[in-house]
Parts: structure tokens; sequence; C-alpha cells
């Protein structure tokens, strides 16, 4: 129960598998809307009650095994909170729980922690009430702050009317200066910066629709701060009312996302960093990882990267000794190429092999035909997180190049990093070859070892029984290893 | 192992269950290519044991449970046949059954009748070497020949040089009503006819491609005769070498095909049908069908269009209970719009809306976000075998629109019928009413009754607790009323 928007989540999970979101409702409450000294507004407080109802209702009705209530800033902050509250149980159907502003932190910093690789940097998480900002060390949470510098209280405070200015801004942003200047871990600390809650969100999906962003993916896009910069200039030009007209804003928050976004961007530059990670995640996944994953104290997932690719392989069923039999191929076709000379050494591309080494068949699911082209949507649509944008579309592109056509990167230009271009041409070829080797699901092939031969890759193969199918099947690959090496290719048995 | 084709399909099933194919491999071995009255060559049999000895050992590693293998005409007709079957067992790890032609007209009709809706008409299923023609009666086989008209034999008798003109293919064409003309069931006979077979697979493939049809999907397709004697033309205008440039020919193909159009357009002439419909099973499929509906017998599935929409629905693992409420509702709505005299009563439509409402939610087994363009996705991929295309649409697009965006047939057009615009927002009107009576996944609604009051259609719900969260959410849907209806919509409880 946010300051802003109240939410409704249902994940479906198995304590030693994954978990999968299966149902969401959302209502724009404005719970914070008006609230003064004499605490929360009475109309303020009959929506809130509304919706809550009707969230009560939903959980009896649909027989979910536990329900968890939390409320925000809003409900804490409010001299009539008490009252808040029970009006809010919808006569003691839910338990709420206030958090305070330690928890609200801690959880938005574990939905952080748990979906992304942040190590060491800072979680920057804006609801409607408050904005909290934390610290992580070592994937911790070192040090935390909640201050209510929230997305609808400074539009109440700064930016009330239909129309704002340049100056307008000003006050607010010393405002925000002022409260981040006190905190000494945090001014002019840079490094990463994860950010959480739903202005985020909005303000990424307008930037991506502002550069017609190819990948229609909230969770990992990176947002410049100059970027920031471009669409509060875009939505001082219109009226508040008229702001739901800029594409990827929606009309519920077009009045408060311009003081969100002002927020956001000053607490950017008091901490010194120029890009935010846009999380998708955030408090409602920090309350479910507590759960998930208990008892483990802290609750994160140990290698987030590693568990986005086997929630999926689970997901999507995929045959995990085929999976992992061309996985450990592909990785031996990388180290001969390595030994050759042909490629450097880079722990980053081993893991992208392995990722795509495990998800290259799960289009199987929707077709046989075309699985690939299916699996590059089924793994893009899911998303993998940990993983960021340009490794997302790898992996994707990977699993879409592991048979048939050699691969392409059209679809994902403008995602994809500079030099990406020839790394999925190596990287394929070692997927390509080592389906092929393992085309019979035999796991028959005990070893692969790699020599050039005048222009030539030769591919030697110590097989168990008769290397027949492998030797026909990777042969077919010559074309992807003339595309990715310049040379031809030969597959044979080994002495 | 075919006369011009050798396919190893592995199909994955459960007894009571559904079915998928999860592995292929292909090799245009060209068994028959130059046989003569000493019969098979001798390097088309080397080829043929190459790849049969591979098959062999694919499927010895892969582990598969059951192996059938079966040869046709070109095995068949061979005057050193036996020879033939001897190199073909791979040194006996292979138990090749030479089809007799009987059979082989027998597995492409379990073929065509288990994937479509055929009841009455004819199976047109042509492969390199023969062509079979079956009637069908009450989705049984009545009467059926086999001709040896294949393409790869009709190419090298009629058709050997690399230029063909129009006058060159008249032997050919006379060649085929003579044979036609014979049978007496067959001449003239009119009604449906389905299209079985590599040839008649490649002609829908570059027919769509050269139409340029929106739907990727061979199953179902209609190719029109006037569309097939249009590729003949585009055929005849290329050397036999260069044809594989024409969209949708395979290179391996590109040879036979404007032999194998011209036998198949003279069938269709001869038994007076001007559309074929493609079926994208066949012969494999049959032999898979006996084992799988063993005892059954003869083999069939008993309701082709429901077992479709049910295997979806297990393979991609929907909410069974909620999506047969959502069926239940939705079903009610639309008598309920019948009996106000909005709409004609029409099974064909209240069937689309049971396939849309069991499959509305398969999109969030990728994603909950968004899960209603998933579901497009996966069902438009998958396929409904049984569906023609514009009903196959239809139910996607259904799915699409069952949440957030009103319906658009804009992804789809020219797969559609003419009246497929309003059919699809009178739908979609009842699977999102349904959907949201039905959002709090509680089975709570006893009973739905539609009345008019003035320009609102009213939608009176009985309910077993308290209605406030389907009332709160069925209102929502005024939109996608006034849209299909151009009436306000009013959701109240029932007196």
């Amino acid at each position: 129960m946010g300051s802003n928007t109240f939410r409704l989540v249902v994940f479906r999970y198995r304590p030693d598998g994954g978990f999968h979101l299966v149902d969401e409702i959302r209502q724009a409450v404005r719970l914070s809307e008006g609230a003064d000294e004499a605490g929360l507004r009475r109309d303020a407080l009959e929506r809130a009650e509304h919706t809550a109802r009707l969230y009560a209702a939903f959980c009896e009705a649909s027989e979910v095994d536990e329900v968890v209530v939390a409320a925000t800033s809003a409900a804490r902050d409010a001299a009539n909170g008490e009252e808040a509250m029970r009006a809010l149980s919808a006569d003691g159907a839910l338990d709420v729980r206030v958090l305070s502003a330690e928890e609200e932190a801690w959880y938005g910093y574990l939905g952080a922690v748990n979906s992304t690789t942040l190590g060491d940097g800072h979680v920057l998480d804006l609801g409607g009430g408050s904005v909290q900002v934390t610290q992580v060390r070592g994937r911790g949470l070192q040090q935390a702050i909640s201050r209510p510098l929230g997305a609808v209280r400074m539009t109440e405070r700064y930016l009330p009317g239909e129309r704002a200015s340049r100056s307008d801004l000003k006050p607010l942003r010393r405002k925000v200066q002022k409260e981040m200047a006190g905190v000494r871990w945090l001014a002019g600390a840079g490094g990463r910066m994860v950010g959480v809650g739903g202005t985020i969100r909005t303000l990424a999906r307008m930037h991506q629709r502002a550069i017609d962003y190819s990948l229609d993916e909230l969770h990992g896009y990176v947002l410049p701060r100059a970027g920031l910069e471009d669409l509060i200039e875009a939505m001082l030009e219109l009226p508040a009312s008229e702001r739901g007209r800029l594409p990827g804003l929606k009309h519920d928050r077009a009045d408060i996302t311009l003081a969100g976004a002002t927020v956001i961007s000053t607490v950017m530059e008091a901490v010194g960093v120029e890009r935010i990670e846009i999380c998708a995640q955030g408090l409602r996944e920090g309350i479910f990882y507590e759960r998930w994953l208990a008892p483990a104290d802290p609750p994160l997932i140990q290698d987030v990267r590693r568990s986005s690719v086997l929630n999926l392989v689970d997901e999507y069923r995929a045959d995990v000794p085929h999976a992992e039999e061309v996985c450990r191929l592909a990785h031996l076709l990388y180290a001969g190429l390595v030994e050759l000379g042909l490629q450097r050494d880079d722990p980053r591309e081993r893991e992208l092999l392995w990722a795509a080494g495990m998800l290259h068949d799960v289009g199987v699911l929707v077709d046989y035909n075309d699985h690939h082209k299916h699996g590059f949507y089924l793994i893009l649509n899911a998303g993998l997180p940990g993983f960021d944008h340009a490794e997302l579309a790898m992996v994707a592109l990977l699993a879409r190049a592991h048979r048939k056509a050699l691969p392409s990167t059209a679809p994902l230009e403008g995602v994809l990093e500079d030099d990406d271009d020839e790394r999925l041409d190596r990287l394929a070829c070692c997927l390509r070859i080592a389906e092929q080797l393992e085309r019979g699901r035999a796991g028959g092939i005990r070893d692969v070892r790699l020599r050039l031969d005048g222009d030539a890759v030769r591919v030697e193969v110590t097989a168990v029984g008769d290397p027949a199918i492998p030797l026909w099947f990777a042969g077919q690959e010559a074309p992807a290893v003339e595309r990715a090496f310049g040379r031809t290719l030969e597959v044979v048995e080994a002495d």
C-alpha cells in the first residue's frame, strides 16, 4: 500500500525451485494526496479503504496460501496513521504491517540485489511518499537513509499547478541537495546506482520510447542522467494534465513524474553518478524473497545470473542433460579456439555461452519447427535478471543462431555493444558445432581438440562409440567457421 | 525412407496426454533417382545406406523407446528392392518395413484426418515416387489409389532437362489425366481436398511468399489451383538449377517441384476441386497416431479441434479451473447478447470463444507483464490443427485482446475473413467481461443475465459472496461494449 499506488501481486514458487509472478492488480489510490499535519485526508482514506476491501476479497477468493500486506511512508508518517490502518485492514481481513523507514529501505534493497549483480554501489528507491537511498558493500546493506521526498509529496509541495517552468524546479532541487548533503557516505560517492520504484520505471519507459529502443524490457535498462534531464525538459513544456500524451507516461502518473524525475536526477548528481540501472523489482519482491529464501539470512540469491538462467530452464522445461552436454562441448571448443590464438579467453563470454547452451532449445516448447526463433522470443521476453541488456540480447541471439541461418544482430541493433557482431559470430560457432556433435543426444563425445591445419580449423573428436553422426553433422558448420574466423573446417576422429 | 527424402522424427507423448515433435533430421537422399528396370541405382543406394547408418546410430544413441522404420514406393517398386532393404537396415540395426501402396495411403490418411476436420472429401498425398489419393467418407477411408506419379519419377521421365516449356508439361498432364480418368469414384467428385507431402508444403510456402501472407504457418493454408498454376508459370521461366532462387523453394527440391506441382494441379482438375488445404502432417504422423491412440481402431482423434486446444492448455500449463470458469461466464454473456438480439447465435463463434477462454492466459508462462501479447505469440506459433487460419488468428487475437488495449486485427490482415473485425470486437467483449468477473479467481459468480436499459447493456450478476470485485472490475469494460455494440455498460448485482 504505497503512497501513490496500491498493488497486489501473486507469486507462485517452489521452495527449492523457480518462482513466477502469476497475477497483479494495480490501483493509483493516491493515499498521501493532500495529507497535512492533521494526517491523511478523508477522501484519500475512502479510496484506500475501497481498494483494500477489494484486495482483501481477492486474496480470500483466490486462495493464495499466504498474504503479506505492507504499507509505506504515507501510512507511517500520518498523524492519523493508526486510524488509517484500521480502515485499511478491511474490517480485519488484512493484517497491515506498516514498514519502518529502515524496513522499507531493506526490502527495496533485497529486491534490487536479488535481481541485479550489484555488489558495491547504491540503490535509489523513489516512492510516492519517500525516497530511500541504500549503500551496498559486498552485496550487504551498509547504510540507508529514508527521506520524505516522494513524488506525490514533492509534487504537492513544489509543483502543484498545471504549469511548471525550469525555475520552479529550483527550490525542489535545493531541498533534495540539502537533504543529501548531510549524508557523508553518500555525497560524491560515485559508482553503480540501481533505481527502484514506479517513477524510475516510468521514466525508463519514456526514455526507451524517446530513443526508439528496440528491446521492450525495463529491467536492466540504463538511463543516463542527461536523458533524464531531457525528459524533464519535455514534461516542462506541457501542462500537467496533458503530459500523459508523452509516450510511455501513464495518465495516472502524468502529474507526479516531473517532481519524481527531478528528485532522482538531483540525488544522482549529489552521489556523482551519470547513469542509473533500472530494476523492475523492488519492495514487493524483497518481501517475497525473504519468504522464498528462508531461512537464509540475509535472504540473498547466491548467484543471480545463474539462478535466472536455471529459472528459465525450469519454466520452459528444457532437456537438461542435453543442454549441459552442449555447454560442455561448447566450452571445450571455446578453449580450443583460445589455445589456437584465434580469440582471447574471456570469462564473460564463457558465461554467455553457458547461458545460451542451457537455453538453446527452449523454443521446442512452442514448436519444433523454427524452435530457434521461438527460443529467441521466449528468452528475450522472459528476461534474465542479472544480465544487462546487451548480454540478454546476446543469449537470445545465440539461441536463435544455434541452427539454420547464420547469426544476425539485425533485430537488436542499438541494444548490443560495439564488438558484439563478431562476438556473436564466434560464440555461435562454438554453440553450433557443439549442438551438431550432440545432435544424437548421446553424450558420446568424450573429448574435442582443435588444431590448425593450413587454413583449416581441424576439430578432432574422441567418441565413445561410432563418431559417424557427430563428424557428419559438425562438418556442416563450415560456413559458420568461415564467417567467424575466415577459415575452413574439418571435423575428424582423433587418432 | 521416402523416394526423395529420408526423414527422422522423434515424438514425445503421454498415452493419456499430449504429444509433441521434439527432434527431426532430414536428408534429401533421392533414393529413386535414376531407377530403371534393373532397380535402384548403385549411387542412390550408397547415399541411402550412409543416411540409414546415421539414423540408426542416432536412434540408438538418443535412447528413444521405440523405432519404426518405413520405406515407401522407391523401395517397394524396385526390382532390387530386397537387396535395397538389406542395405537400408544398416547391418540389421533398423527393422525396415516396406509399406504396401495401401498402407502408404492409410498412414497419409491417418495423418490428415487426425489434424484436420476432414469428414468427407479427398486426401492427396504426393511423394517422390508415388501419389496416393484417398476418398474419405464420415472420416473413414472409403477408397484409395496409389500411382507411380511421384515428383522425382515424373521429373525424370517428363522434365529431365534444365529448361521446360509449357508444352513440355502436356505429356505429363495427359499421363495424370489418363491415370485419374479410370478411377470412377474420383473423376469430377468435387468437395474438400487435403494435401499431404513435401511437395505440397513447398508449394504452399512459395505461394505464401508470393502473396506476402502475414501468417508463418503451413498447416491449414488454402492453396487455390489458380495460384498453383501461377507457381508453375514462375518455375517454367527459370532453368531447373536456378529455381531455388524462387522464394520458399529449397534448393534440394528446386528441380522436382515443377513436375510435382503439375501432377497436383492435374489431379485437382480431374477431381474437380479449385482449392487444396495444406496438411503439414502425413505418413510419419499417421504411423505415430496408430501407436499413440492404440488400441483405438481406427486410430482417430475423436474431436481434433478440442484436442488441439487441450494439447496447448497442457503444454503451456494453463490454470484450467480459472480458464474453464472464464469460458462458462463468456458463454453466459454470449447467450445473453443473443437473447437481447444484439447478435445472432453462431455455434462456431461459441467454439472460438471457448478456445480463446481456455488459452487466454497461457502467455503468463513467458511473463506476467504483457502476457496477452505472449499468449498471442504462443498460440499463433504452436498452431491449432483443425482450425483454419482465420480461426487460429481469431483465437490468438482474442487471447491478445482479453486485457489492456481493445482488439485489433492489424497484425493479421489478409488472414482473417471479411466480418472478423466486428466478430473480434463482439467476442472480445464476452471474454473481457468474463475475465474481469473471474478476476478474483474465485468461481464466485453463480449466474450472469443481461438486460437492455435504455442505451445501456446491464449485466446482472448473481454471486456466492460479496460481488464487489466482479462488479468493480467488469464495469471497466465499458469501452469494449461501446466499441462492439455502441452501448454503455452497467454491471450490477442481481436483485
